[in-house]
């Protein structure tokens, strides 16, 4: 801010904050959470109590709030290294405005009746398009709340940011783990299991995917198949790589996205389907079993299979220093573009700088960003579409870099659930899923 | 030694070791491995060479041997952090002497070309009948060779040990990644999954699978169900406990053994089946992913289900500094049993003290405990069959204390492949598997 801006915000009442998370957790996302708030106390001057809604707009509706103005820094450091979410997390979205007015009508209530001035929203695609909804509304109904959203997911597929926020720290267990599996198949491949293969997250995008091709690094001749899917797969050109593979180095470890389809659009495996009044829910996930079972019909020889799941994004004991430094710094943003009175953006990051890698925050319209996927490029795969290229290595190498110890007592992860105070509600009752 | 039998040694010709690694890989087995080492360097005057064989007895067959005696001390520090196994594990058991004596000659013939007077083999059960195998064949063919046993599974199922070496990391990595993703299906479970299941190795005993139940020290009322091998599964007993936990708790966290069996005996689900002469070797595998199937059907909601698979079997990066110590001493004890010229023995882990935990290394004979599996005993199981008792708890504690963090180096583990002397082959060639 400048002077000026400042002398402005000296001048107007103080307005409170409202802060949630949604969508899936990433490691690191309470690094954000504690970034907003430290943030917050900073300006005494502008910003009045500062609140948390839990399951993110999901406790906006119900009035299930939290109040963090007197948050003890005890909490918050805790906070910096607890996985999950502190505030839970919604898979719920907003319905269409024209579907059901009431949620709009109630989220604007809250937020008159908390003198919520700010509203943060921490999540990726799908909750970006909520805080647009939400930012529509109460700037059509003369309300001014400032909605700004805090940039989060492992699936790295937010359009325009260089990185997402957690991405680098899910990116860093799969490597880790894939690199740690490989040193096992390695050591036991000429009389047990030939192929290893692990599924990562990422839907249609194979951001996570590609992390495993860190490996390279390590292991410069590891003898590796990488399946984004943003490519289809082709069961004969996979077969003949694995066979060229075995033949050379006695082994093959493979990482495969749950999201692969084959060449007619198919996705490999499904885990189940959800029927919503929306759209049909497709959960992913079985590719990586698929291909354990064909390779070992053609190899006629155990096959292993890995599905870290939710570990690769709840992984607070592999976080990256660098992916956690992005998620504080996202938080941080956010309040700034709250203290610059921006309304309807979300902070992304932007490259500054590469050997040392360095970056800067920057703000872009939620209308820009929400509900874009980003896919891996083309110049991240290689022409067969089984492997990395030297430019996908350089994208990620610094995202990793830097390790931040979990803190263990007892032998196990200091992770007793943190405790918050909640608000005494108001309001009638309000059901969000009837 | 008392100093008559250092009197004796003295006079003794100095005689070479041959050490070798099989079965299933740990995360300390190469401590195990550095022990040997570091322990035979400090009584030269007892024995000459150091001598690692490739995959086990199969690179003894195979004479595919590895000179260590002038290895550096940077080598044997970073085997002590290296997972996998170093020297390569394999799956590989001599046949019955009466089906292939040629195998036995040839084993014979190697240590007599190498004058080995020491043969040290580090592995599970299985591992532990072939040095046996190999301890009664020598014996009776009147060449001195001193068999003993270096114990090591994640599995935990050798029996007599109070514990296996590889167990205590295993479990570790298990309980912390068990209580890492509670922490994210408890931030999301009102809008999204409310069932998560990890399934775990072990094959028929379930101590992998105990080992999560360490959640209950962290999160204290997590709903939990932990499913080992040792109780056959009852569907309606499960759902009746799911429906019971979703409840009270709003969601459910459950650990699984591969191995788990229905009321009928079978096992909920088999990956692969292999046949081989000797057996049909079952591959295991799946029985979270079963699991996370039926939850979802009754519950008609999403479940999650994570495989760890190798994972859980070479997280250098969670390894248990107890354990590692446990996995060390193994190796120490080893080679003290050769300097007391005991045959056809293993080491095994006695507690002598609790609060704080406290062992020692006993031996005792090859015959005693080759092929005889450890079951979880029925005092570590709840009556419902299907949670953990406090005996379990203080059996659990002590294995997992202590962090022994991995060296990372531009964000990944540090795993660069070692490499070791080969030994040049003196025999005509012998091939191990027709």
């Amino acid at each position: 801010m400048t002077e000026a801006d400042q002398q402005t915000a000296a001048n107007k009442p103080r307005r409170n904050v409202l802060y949630a998370q949604a969508g899936g957790v990433t490691a690191v996302i309470n690094a954000s959470a504690a970034a907003v708030i430290e943030t917050i106390k900073q300006h005494p001057d502008v910003f009045g109590k500062t609140y948390a809604a839990l399951n993110g707009i999901h406790g906006v509706l119900e009035e299930n709030l939290l109040d963090l103005t007197d948050i003890s820094n005890e909490t918050l450091d805790k906070m910096k290294y607890y996985p999950g979410a502190v505030f839970k997390a919604c898979r719920f979205d907003l319905d269409p405005l024209e579907h059901n007015p009431e949620q709009y009508q109630r989220v604007l209530e809250v937020f008159k009746t908390y003198d919520i001035g700010y509203f943060l929203y921490n999540g990726g695609n799908g909750s970006m398009v909520t805080a647009l909804k939400v930012a529509e509304y109460c700037c059509k109904h003369g309300h001014k709340v400032d909605c700004i959203g805090v940039p989060k997911t492992i699936d790295n597929d937010l359009d325009i940011t260089h990185c997402s926020p957690g991405y680098g720290s899910a990116a860093k267990y799969i490597a880790t783990s894939f690199i740690e599996a490989a040193t096992d198949i390695r050591a036991m491949h000429e009389t047990s299991s030939k192929f290893f293969v692990m599924e990562t997250m990422g839907r249609d995008a194979g951001w996570l995917t590609i992390a495993a091709g860190l490996i390279k690094d390590v292991i410069p001749d590891a003898p590796v198949i990488i399946l984004p899917a943003e490519r289809k797969f082709n069961k004969d050109k996979f077969l003949a790589k694995i066979d060229q593979l075995i033949e050379s180095k006695g082994y093959c470890v493979c990482a495969v996205s749950e999201g692969l389809q084959d060449e007619n659009g198919n996705y490999l495996s499904i885990a189940t389907i959800e029927h919503t009044i929306e759209r049909d829910y497709v959960q992913l996930g079985g590719a990586g079993s698929v291909l354990a079972r064909i390779v070992n019909q053609h190899l006629d020889s155990k096959t292993h299979c890995a599905i870290p799941d939710y570990c690769q994004r709840s992984a607070s004991h592999l976080v990256s220093e660098t992916d956690w430094q992005i998620a504080y710094d996202a938080g941080k943003a956010a309040v700034k573009a709250a203290l610059n009175d921006e309304h309807g953006v979300l902070p992304i990051v932007k490259q500054t700088g590469s050997n040392p890698f360095s970056y800067c925050y920057e703000t872009i319209s939620l209308v820009d960003v929400a509900n874009l996927d980003k896919q891996v490029p083309d110049e991240f795969i290689t022409e067969d579409g089984m492997d990395i290229t030297e430019a996908a290595l350089e994208y990620l190498r610094p995202l990793v870099q830097g390790e931040r110890p979990l803190r263990f007592k007892n032998g196990l992860p200091d992770l007793e659930p943190i405790e918050f105070s909640a608000v005494e509600k108001q309001l009638p009752e309000f059901i969000a899923i009837k």
